[in-house]
């Protein structure tokens, strides 16, 4: 059966090839948006982490309120299979990505003011606009995630979680692996 | 090219093939696990949504702490692509489920005691081991997410999602269409 | 002078003038949004106070998530002075009001889950989006406050409010003067 | 502006008819309370952004507990159209100006202990006396708030929040804008 | 040595001096004040308790906020030795009671909205206005500390403790003994 | 009347007779327990505010736990009016205290762990032990409402809270007096 | 079973006689502490457990305020190896029990007021008494707790919980096997 | 004392014995485990304060997410009668342990997000599965607490507990004494 059959798992395709197009750049799977220059530095922690998964991303500064335009525009980016939307405070920007798409949003809280508001904005989203949300500044489980759920589609991902996991095994002391 | 090739989307499937193979028998796609049967009323409401969906879904009462070898033998199943676990107090089962699978695991705390007590033992997993949560009693969101993710590799689902966003747009009144 | 001159006070209208105009339809003022029809019970104890103190007043459901284009459509009439917005859980429509106007909007927090979710939500915004939050469920709170700014604009409100003052200081068993 | 001495004439300011009079004096539009001199620095902040728009202020601290004469002077000028309450722990000052006063009271809740306190000593206002609360420590949106209050009487206002909200767009980094 | 002199105890009054004086009617020791009739079914609670004790009690109903002026003159009874106040939600009569006077204040929160912000508001006072909180809806204790701070002056009352504490001993079942 | 008639204050002690006795050493009227030396810090505070309001006092390192005994020789004193306990934590003391002595006990809860903790733990006292309490680490308060307290036996100490407020008006910005 | 005479010492039974004497009465080996009848509900679960797994109980209402000398001769107790004390509110029993006893105390906060008060109080136990904290109105778990304490000297207990734990396993719906 | 082999049985001692066998090797009787390297600092603590109370114990880093096998391992040895499991964030591994044992099993939540997420998670455990839980970070309740259980099966551990009493009582200052 073709890729139509959902029943079977498709050849896994051979390495890098998610990496990079035969155009030689690499093509968008995971989009994360944090809403203030200040919020890059947890989100540099996601895109490092999935770039040691081989998982393409780019990151932006965008905001459902400042810049709901580039929010826009980024979310119709159709190169990205899951977005990742970090903010602290009432953080608005997961959800207000998750409305505008159909693909997968991770909402990550960050730790700004009492740290319960920006935890509890995030995951109590109210019924028809679902948010994956993970803990506080956790950038790590953001990234592993989002390479879970795109391991779905591209199987070789697999590969890398397995990797992960047993050098995350065999060093317990860290929390994540070099 | 074929399915080894990310960057191209697939042909969209002809309906249906989802909800059953040749042998006309579902396959399992969503995995809902729940600590114990007072928990299978929301775990109800779960799987008649992902049913609207077209999505299969199967429901099982069972433990970490108590029916480890059940969760395991659960986790194992090749037909799984998405997992949700359903847990109240120091909900512990979600991160069981992703401690033991690379796939998506998508927690719901359930609110028992305190309701902040499975709500933060939900979302605040330690890295290493992803837990996509949403809010509390959201049997709908976990639906809808499950049916994001798998709409990655099962793209005929996302005109499930956009046909239920379609209606709930049309009908603010109830949080969730018919 | 006219109202473009703030340095003088505009001469009281005659009574009643607010609330029609000569084409013999109320002019909306205020303008409450809540994000489904669950909501429009609270959204009704605010429209009746409004009236009582000879506010017009409309209310719609409408929802930043499910249709930002009547949310988009509501902001920009130009009758609106004040918006109130009212949501549950993680709240974000009070939010994304203020992101699209410069009016100011009222907040109001529903206790649908914990409570504290929505309160957070509403009060702890980020930086350059104000909005004015009251109390969880302040139907009473969020119409006089509508009032007192709207008062700014429109002296005559100012004898509603002490009229209202004065009822409810002789009356102090009820929270609200009838 | 400083501290002002309502007993003192300035220098009326350049553009807009609001920041001078003919009398040559300014006239204050906001006065914003503190409790104690330690909470000065949050108040300078709300004074720093309103000079940025334009906004006349003046800063006072006045304790509805230890000062209620005070308070009651300075609820009863007729220039303020605005105020702004600002205090930690169990709040008071923001729910005293309010219930002297039938004009906008902004109550900005300050990080002092828990957080939590004050924010819902703020927030949580009984029925009959409102109070717009901001965010923790958020001087900035009870500063735009204000403004934006402010607006519906001085139109010209609202050019001031444009060209804040253009700089805010352009410049996500800060949150707030130079 | 006479009342002067601190050091020794007054010699103790005949019984029942407390509750009337030669005019025959009741001294108020203790002045309750409630912030709305619907808070008076507690402070009936504080009464009952009181009456037992043999102190004398009235209660009010009076307002910060509302009856300010009410508030002041009952806070200049000469005949009241404690005050006990009792406010829900951001309970700012306590506070407001002690702003007005030297003697003892015990503040009551009651139970309305989260329960948190009343008690936050009762017990976090800023330093240099003491209130003596007790716990969420606690008549009981209210009306026992209030005598047990009675008792300083009126040692008889001691005697009342006394008993109270020796029924409350032999009858564990209630908490309160009849 | 004499000293058995409640209803009329009795004349001021010459100033002073309440620090010292004819055997020349303090006469304690306010003891202070805390439960460990690294609280004393906190207690000093209490006892530099008590002296300069001229109130004798002692403090101690007392716990209901570690040393019961000498609780209950520190509770038989009868030379205490007014007992003052602090602790961090699950803080028993205050209401440890509480029940072995029929006199007045203000609990300060010290802001040791989540500071939610000790504040829940003092004020939350169940019916029949009735605590004063003030808030997290507030040692002035806790001081200032002794005072309060033991004015109602000794009148002189009025003046001295009296003086306190004055000062405390004139200088808004320390929030205590020096 | 009933209150055991905690005046006489009995021999360490025989291994299997954990349940009867040869004066043909229980022995009690866990004491179960209430503060107050009310909380009697709550105890009797846990008796009826304990009764299920074999393991001799007494329940008795005592109170570390009330009824010290009760608490101080229970715990004298030479029969009971571990303590189960409940408690509400500021819960102050379990603590109250194991500064008195060198034997383990279990300690069961119970949902009266806030749920976090009794919660926080039983757990965040100052250092040098430690208390087993178990959850919110957790009899259940209290039960099971003692017994696998009391299983370290009376293994044949060892046998009572694996039947438990093999029900618990086969019945998962209910949280505890009948 | 290092880490014990846990995959040898050794005859139990003779009484007294506790601290050393014949092959002059200590038993282990305390096996702590914590989820990360960065946690060893705190059972560090818990293992020197065992140490000083002759109690035996081992430390081992093990995660029931991360090394599920070792915790199997570790936790079928025969050796231990007293297992400790202390995590931050969502705490699991109290939880995990005690599913897979029937001995006590003591919880210390570590205050590494919110402090009540851990607490939360540790204290809160659902009917079936019980947990000790002590405070956060609260290594030397935990080490207590251990060595009172150990004391049914080995009285001579009640000496131990006996002499860290009388220190504790003599020395006020420090909480744990040296």
């Amino acid at each position: 059966m073709g890729p139509a059959d959902p029943g079977k798992p498709s050849p896994r395709p051979p390495p890098h090839t998610l990496l990079r197009t035969e155009r030689s750049r690499p093509v968008v799977k995971v989009t994360v948006l944090v809403g203030s220059k200040s919020d890059l530095e947890v989100a540099e922690k996601v895109r490092v982490r999935l770039e040691e998964l081989h998982v393409p991303c780019s990151v932006h500064v965008a905001s459902a309120h400042r810049t709901p335009d580039k929010v826009d525009r980024l979310v119709r980016d159709p190169e990205t299979d899951v977005f990742i939307a970090m903010a602290g405070l009432s953080a608005a920007l997961p959800g207000a990505v998750a409305a505008r798409t159909l693909k997968p949003v991770i909402g990550v809280p960050l730790h700004r003011g009492l740290g319960l508001d920006s935890l509890l904005s995030v995951v109590q989203m109210p019924p028809g606009i679902p948010v994956a949300a993970v803990g506080l500044d956790a950038a790590e489980n953001a990234a592993l995630l989002a390479t879970a759920i795109l391991a779905l589609k591209y199987p070789e991902l697999t590969a890398e979680l397995e990797k992960y996991r047993a050098k995350w095994r065999d060093e317990p002391a860290s929390g994540s692996p070099p």
